[in-house]
């Protein structure tokens, strides 16, 4: 009787558990919405067609690679060689144990699936920002198939697969540098091999090329951080009360403390309290938290999302002046906020330290190295075959016209 | 002890079973607003107003009818004549044992009435769409209360209330008939009565009336997506780890190859990568799985999508040929996308077999015959005494103005 | 053994209760986009970033000094000095027991923290929507920082926090007074130390300026229901399943009578059914159930919203009359609403009574009172020496140019 109300009590708990990792599940699933209303308010309206249909379908590609290869990739079990590939057969099956806490404690096998999944098609999505209005759809549709069915499972094996950074002791709670500099590298070597929007450097001059409708930025950052209550909450992989309260709020913290960072550094020196960097300013914090949101205090956090709001001000002016082309902001947020998340593991929290800070660097460098490389082999191939830019005239026609021959706004007068 | 202990963690259970009831719930109210932006956004600005006027009261109408009428008529208890009809009585209340698991062990009474009062009024909002930029709203709202106070709750009890189709063996998890071809019907019988809108078809010239804003259209699919969450999930009733998980990656994996079976059909048969499809698509894909999401295994449930998906683009194409004219799809998604998930049930998963297909197609059959008999008089009531469309000069200045004397965007100038 | 398995019972049925109120904390989140969008929708596209950029930066300054100062305010513990002002001392820090059940049966310190510094930054928002359109940046935020920061944890203190007016037998479950009002009054003394809006009343003519977009609006409004579900569902501060269902239940009753209520209103009294009334009479609702949506049955519940929503038609008309320019409404749902939310906690439910009565009215006027006061203090110190309103001229180009330098949809073409 005892051993039944203990096995009970049990169940219980493994009940709580899953519950609210597929309510992140959910939460994680609602960031595509706002990665595609901040892609398509920070661009021009006649790319907004071409930015929904991309963010649209690469969650159902991504979802479904995944269910083939993907999942199976970045969870081998013990069939890794050496910890850096494995592979553990085409499908997704529960096997015997998958639907009870014998599997884990914190949810069954479908919503361990279902949560990493939703996480995989994140990493596409940024780099659909940053090589917006101007790719051709098919290659990105080509390129981020194969981004989240094979690239994005590899790296995500290194670590939380049980691979080489794992036992390097490598850091990254959430994905500052799985999730969002995979990302990140791989928008960086489109955003190269693509070069610049027409007219955005004229000469020595940049001319920016507003967004068309803010409202829908805000949307879109607001769904994110919404969203990111699962992405870093869900990560602690079970309803634990410390640790999961703990989380959501140095990730809200450092979330605020990037929006207010990012406002101090843009009103000073740009001069005006510019809302665009105040947005990208709260996804900052939100990527520079998350690979170490169980790590920090309240402090801290705040330390950490302050620092990330001024960095990305710099960094989107960077980026600028380099002539880097990106049209959402998705290097700086993404690329340079989730290394300098990374990095201040070893830092900041309860795991700084010398040692922690060089396997950072370790875990930094290697998934850079290898994601650039395979993305440039990538973006290359699709350049010397089908091409991955379309004509200077589609380019000024919009992606609309020329890839959908639909409009976003078919009614609406435009300007220009 | 040892009995309090039991009586303990039983109580815990109920408190978690609860848990996800209520936020079921919470998800299935948020489709409201997904059906809102997603109907504005495939119509023409000039009927924003009204589109969204409709949207906000509909739920609100149908939360209190179902309050006075609506629960009483779906679960009456062992007080229905026949499996036909009951009803328990006008007004909500909890009873003796409404607030404890002797109710029934995955919610109290209050979060039962909660989750089925959101369904209600989701049938009438399937109509809204079909009938969108031509019904004149009084009418429109008649029919409406009418239809969530009555007709979907009579139905609704012929299977989940123990009425004469759960007798039958007839299979519906979470309503691809009860609710989604319900609302196809009344929309279905409406549409027919009302005719197309005015310079649709002209001659033999089908001319498009492209929707004003497809970012609103986007987010509201979005918002449907993540309200299925709660629509299927909640279906299991309880926050049963394997059942629920499994029901969310049969339902997400649907709606992703619903999105892939659209995008493929639109883009080899109409040439074009059309958004619209890919959006509807994934309508397609939850409204099919949703019959059967606790029965699929993944790859069934792939295969469900992605034929929902193709389905949805020829449906369309096809009410298109008929001269039926429906603004946003709703015929191609919730009629027959519902009809087709409700029949597979009887040919994959788990109960598929001959004498199970013989029940979904009755129960098919039955629902389908019913309420196109009282939309029918319903609306031809309607017809007869008010009239249900408006003056074709209203139509033309659009409904904002003669309705409610507004616009939904004062301030923007606009092409036509 | 039978210790360790109470033990454990005990354990879960804490993390289920705080898995709740981490949800709820979500859903109150949620909520800022919902002030965010409403504001912008009911108010002139040349003001939207301005509006996006209070609405985004509000809640980060919010959380950041209720971190520093205001949940040591609010919660000061024993330190209070005759129920009117305590402090803990500066930051947070859970302390021996706060990630435990020792700290609370319903939720650890970091979700306490955190739920009620989402609470905390609404009662600024309220107020951003009613001075929207002519208020300085710089003053505005100031005001807040100072308002979220000191004058509304002070407030809350005196009830939730132990204060005088708890002991007086003052109740207010969710906030109507303590959240609504307060912001509603400092509001009040805002719009009255601004002025109107240029052009809103000229001569003994009013002109109504319409909103820049409707479905802007009506997103909002439903994200605001959306996030009561977690500001009154969580308000319980525990999942316990009868009460939470039974909030939920009189919540969303109340909406949508109040939504009924509107409309009858307005197409009774003003000829037409307009959805800014329709929308504003959903919220009118929410925030008349918010003092005793625990304390009423579904049908008070319904009387609630139903009064309610009349109440918010016949206010804004009230205030148009008296010439206080509130662009969205805000003094009519949060601070008309709000106070009769409280004092009905008096006529109807549970605690309905004379005492009671008279204890929510010494509430009501003690709290606009202080707020009043203080309110009143701050804007003029402003005005004084930076000034609160902007220029004639800035004001006519819109506060997005002057103050940002930015336009919100700047391909689009203005009527005027």
């Amino acid at each position: 009787m005892e051993n039944s109300l203990a096995e009970n009590i049990s169940v219980n708990l493994f009940t709580i558990n899953n519950l609210w990792m597929m309510i992140a599940t959910a939460l994680v699933f609602i960031m595509h919405l706002g990665f595609a209303s901040l892609e398509a308010g920070l661009t021009q309206s006649k790319n907004t067609v071409n930015i929904l249909f991309k963010n649209s379908i690469i969650p159902a590609i991504g979802l479904v690679t995944y269910t083939i290869i993907g999942f199976s990739i970045m969870y081998p079990g013990e069939t890794h060689a050496g910890g850096f590939f494995g592979f553990a057969g085409f499908g997704i099956s529960p096997g015997e144990n998958g639907l009870t806490k014998a599997y884990n404690i914190g949810y069954t096998y479908w919503t361990d699936f279902l949560f990493q999944g939703m996480f995989a098609a994140t990493a596409a999505t940024i780099v659909s920002g940053a090589v917006a209005e101007r790719i051709k759809l098919s290659s990105f549709l080509i390129f981020s198939t194969i981004f989240v069915g094979l690239v994005y499972p590899i790296v995500g094996m290194w670590k939380w697969g049980g691979g080489f950074l794992d036992t390097l002791g490598f850091y990254d709670f959430a994905g500052s540098t799985l999730v969002h500099s995979v990302g990140g590298w791989g928008a960086l070597t489109g955003v190269m091999l693509l070069g610049p929007r027409l007219g955005k450097f004229r000469k020595n001059k940049i001319s920016p090329i507003p967004g068309h409708s803010l409202p829908l930025a805000a949307i879109g950052v607001f769904l994110l951080w919404l969203g990111w209550f699962g992405f870093n909450g869900g990560s602690v992989l079970s309803a634990d009360p410390a640790l999961v309260s703990l989380v959501l709020v140095t990730t809200s913290l450092s979330a605020s403390a990037g929006a207010i960072g990012a406002m101090g550094a843009a009103w000073s020196f740009l001069k005006k309290p510019d809302i665009t960097m105040v947005l990208n300013g709260i996804l900052a914090g939100l990527v520079g938290i998350t690979a170490g949101a169980d790590l920090m205090t309240p402090l801290e956090s705040i330390i950490i999302g302050f620092i990330s709001g001024i960095i990305v001000v710099f960094s989107v002016i960077f980026f600028d002046k380099i002539k880097l082309d990106d049209p959402v902001g998705a290097l700086s947020v993404h690329l340079v906020c989730g290394i300098f998340g990374t990095l201040v593991v070893g830092v900041l929290g309860t795991k700084a330290g010398l040692e922690q800070f060089w396997s950072q660097v370790i875990g930094v460098v290697s998934v850079g190295g290898f994601v650039t490389i395979v993305s440039y082999l990538l973006w290359m191939s699709l350049k010397l075959t089908i091409g991955i830019r379309v004509s200077p005239e589609e380019e000024h026609e919009g992606l609309d016209f020329s890839e959908h021959a639909m409009e976003a706004y078919p009614e609406f007068e435009k300007v220009r």
